[in-house]
């Protein structure tokens, strides 16, 4: 059975710089912040509600490493390249914390397309993707190098 | 009960540039990448062995973002800066995948230390942590810029 809310495949002759991808949206929780730092970024102010009160973040906040974690998976969805969504380097900042009650979504934008002149079949993409709350404040921007296939 | 295995807090009074952190290790294998990548990055070569095989990692790879995850949990160990690793952002290239069987480690390099003009009390402090596997071969390299406190 075909998923007709899908997207097409994007392949290379599809983009052109100034394109934007908007995403659906994830809703964040506690237990989902808890859960990942758990396992990954285990520091108190991603932890625990109390003893976040008194660090730099004033209150729960999620680890940059789940907001980015997050933005790939709203990213692989709505910016879905033929042959996969495979980054070679990335920059990350984080302008403020995602919080519990964030409703996140991620818009992204070609930056720049540069034919690959070793590999005439692909191109390297940059792309920027832009992860935002229900109030459109900016929680994280990421600028990633996708490599993106010619359809022919 | 004192942990006595736990390094001592870093303060900025410990740091040079050039001083080197060394993480213990974290062994990977095919049921943590799978669960990752369901979650958050779910592309075929990150979520079935057989997909993977005709894809561009010819085998079943760890979301990059998994790495990077792994990575901060080995950093917070190894790097304990006090009142918490916080990273306002950060660059980060993947030279190749992480695989199923990679036990990983993170070292960690001090690269610069920048004393806040605004803030007397922090600094801002450039760290290169490269994730290896038990072949040395590097898998991803994070620059990554951390508030560090004075001690005083």
């Amino acid at each position: 059975m075909t998923d007709t809310h899908k997207p097409p495949l994007i392949y290379l002759e599809d983009l052109s710089v100034g394109d934007v991808f908007v995403s659906k949206t994830h809703a964040l929780d506690a237990a989902q912040i808890i859960a990942f730092a758990s396992q990954f970024d285990p520091q108190p102010f991603h932890l625990d509600p109390d003893a976040a009160r008194d660090t730099l973040f004033q209150g729960l906040a999620a680890s940059g490493w789940h907001t980015a974690a997050l933005t790939m998976k709203l990213l692989v969805e709505s910016f879905p390249v033929a042959r996969g969504v495979i980054g070679a380097g990335a920059e990350v900042i984080w302008p403020q914390p995602t919080r519990p009650d964030d409703v996140v979504k991620v818009t992204s934008t070609v930056l720049s397309i540069t034919p690959s002149r070793s590999k005439p079949d692909r191109a390297i993409v940059v792309v920027e993707s832009v992860t935002s709350n229900q109030r459109d404040e900016a929680l994280q921007k990421l600028t990633s190098k996708v490599v993106v296939f010619r359809r022919s």
